[in-house]
């Protein structure tokens, strides 16, 4: 192989957000793969907010990215030399690839999918990590039943859309907040919450007690900071806090905001509780069959936002974190 | 009667710690029980945190004391006379009968209690609310499991020392978490706790990560604040946070401290909860009934700080505050 893998390294830990000089675009030769071995060119690269926290030292639910390694990310791509027989030239493949233009595998961790029957960003979104990480969270860690009423922010982010729309499916009301018009726009009439939160032009508060006259029985909280206090002071007795993420305080360069809050939980008898997707593994197929039924039907909606060029990847990774995508975040290597 | 009641009222809205202006101490002629009420002369007043939250407008668990109200606490008394043919003149009972030295009840919510099985302060306790609370908040709230690390704040407190007691004879590691070395010692020598870190003197994040090694299962939070945030860094995959009070946070005048370390809630796919006692009601004879058992066994060690004189109630509430009670803080009206 005569052709070159582009990679982003990391080159120090950031702090605050990610800057330039945090990055370091290395190039290697792609080598052969070896016995078992199959080589994949990455086509879509998979923008997340954990990719943030990934970045820091420090114990959390999965070793930090190593000053100097390439940086991790999910990814699609299609496997062009194989020594497995499992995988063919030609296959669509998804994995945790990392930040570069090819990546070899051993195979492990490595799922086919289908391009013609979903685009390839589908499956880093909505049937990939990020709609997992909504189904579960929404329906083991929050305990969703029908008649809930569910709040979610990030609702026009790759997670949130997904969460908004399983809970319609189950029979709840469903509450969006996001930020800005169109966003706001997009959720209630394309992805159909009952009503979204403009939490830029809005008391948040406020406009949750309107929208939530019984109170808030599952909180789907991917922002932390402000909303989520001002969800917390609208919970119904025996509320479930379900802690997706906190982009809002990814970046922070003051310390984390604590929700001051929090004895709402006393008062209501409510919890909060957080989670990984990883502790649903065993159950991945199993739901994302649930979901590509459900895309089929037209009753869930999936929105890509695909951004192109490998080397703007430090600049569209700081789009998630500006508020700038509706839906899932992907970045293009090449065309598929 | 030609006896007189005095009562402690609320006469303002405190804002930090109580002041003597909050109070008016008033007086009233006791009157003659009704078709089936009876009098009760008050005997002991219960003393508790959650007293301070009464005294605070805005929607809570429980509607909060308006002004000019009898302030709201537990109490036990004597019967001295009834037209209930429920309780008999001389009968001893505990109810939420204000801070007065008489009360008319119409027999709801009293309990008879048996002065010669334990002393009447033990059923303002362990065996009443405060006892109930820990029983409840580590075993149902907390999903105690044989062989977990429980670690414990507030515990020379009331329902800290009981707490940690229960997580022994349940088969747990308990740690407390106390202020000086007279409290810790009375922790780990009297109530038989594993260790008891000083948050005066130690570092409550390191000291904790010394005493559970494998991480807290269950950690039962009476303080809040800077300690919940140190056991929020130690906790172990799955673990459970009981949010049973918040002392430190009760006479905040610059904002209630949110965990600034929920994220650990995350990253280790644990939970926080909270809960009032008031939830497990119709369980409660089951359960004092178990620990009265403790008790007579030997099992299970109760202790009561009494002090005395009805019109020293604003002051000796306050000992809470500054943490100058060691086990149940009990005001005694009136020899027994």
């Amino acid at each position: 192989m005569a052709a070159t893998n582009r990679q982003f390294r990391l080159a120090a830990r950031p702090v605050g957000l990610p800057k330039p000089s945090d990055w370091k675009l290395t190039e290697e030769p792609v080598r052969d793969p070896g016995p078992g071995e199959v080589l994949v060119k990455i086509l879509y690269l998979s923008l997340d907010p954990a990719m943030r926290g990934w970045m820091n030292e420090g114990r959390s639910y999965i070793e930090p990215v190593k000053i100097g390694d390439v940086m991790r990310a999910g990814a699609a791509g299609r496997v062009i030399a194989s020594n497995d027989p499992s995988f063919a030239v030609g296959d669509h493949v998804t994995g945790a690839f990392g930040v570069q233009e090819y990546v070899i595998s051993n195979g492990k961790g490595l799922t086919k999918v289908d391009p013609k029957l979903f685009p390839l960003p589908v499956y880093l979104g909505t049937l990939g990590l990020t709609g997992l990480t909504a189904y579960f969270g929404l329906l083991e860690v929050g305990q969703l039943k029908a008649g809930d009423t569910v709040v979610i922010s990030g609702a026009a982010g790759a997670t949130g859309m997904v969460a908004g729309q399983i809970a319609k499916l189950k029979g709840c009301r469903a509450v969006g907040i996001a930020g800005g018009p169109e966003k706001c726009a997009y959720v209630t009439r394309e992805l159909g919450f009952d009503a979204c939160v403009d939490y830029k032009r809005e008391n948040v508060t406020q406009a949750l007690r309107q929208h939530c006259p019984q109170g808030i029985n599952v909180y789907f909280d991917n922002v932390g900071g402000e909303i989520l206090d001002a969800a917390l002071l609208n919970l119904a007795r025996g509320a479930r806090v379900v802690i997706c993420g906190a982009i809002s305080q990814y970046n922070t360069t003051t310390g984390i905001k604590g929700p001051s809050n929090y004895l709402s939980l006393l008062v209501n008898s409510a919890r909060m509780e957080g989670f990984v997707v990883f502790n649903y593994a065993a159950r991945y197929p199993e739901a994302a069959c649930e979901m590509a039924g459900w895309i089929g039907q037209g009753k869930l909606k999936s929105r890509e936002q695909v951004v192109e060029g490998f080397e703007t990847f430090p600049d569209a990774l700081l789009k998630l974190f500006r508020g700038e995508n509706t839906g899932k975040l992907v970045l293009k290597v090449e065309e598929p």
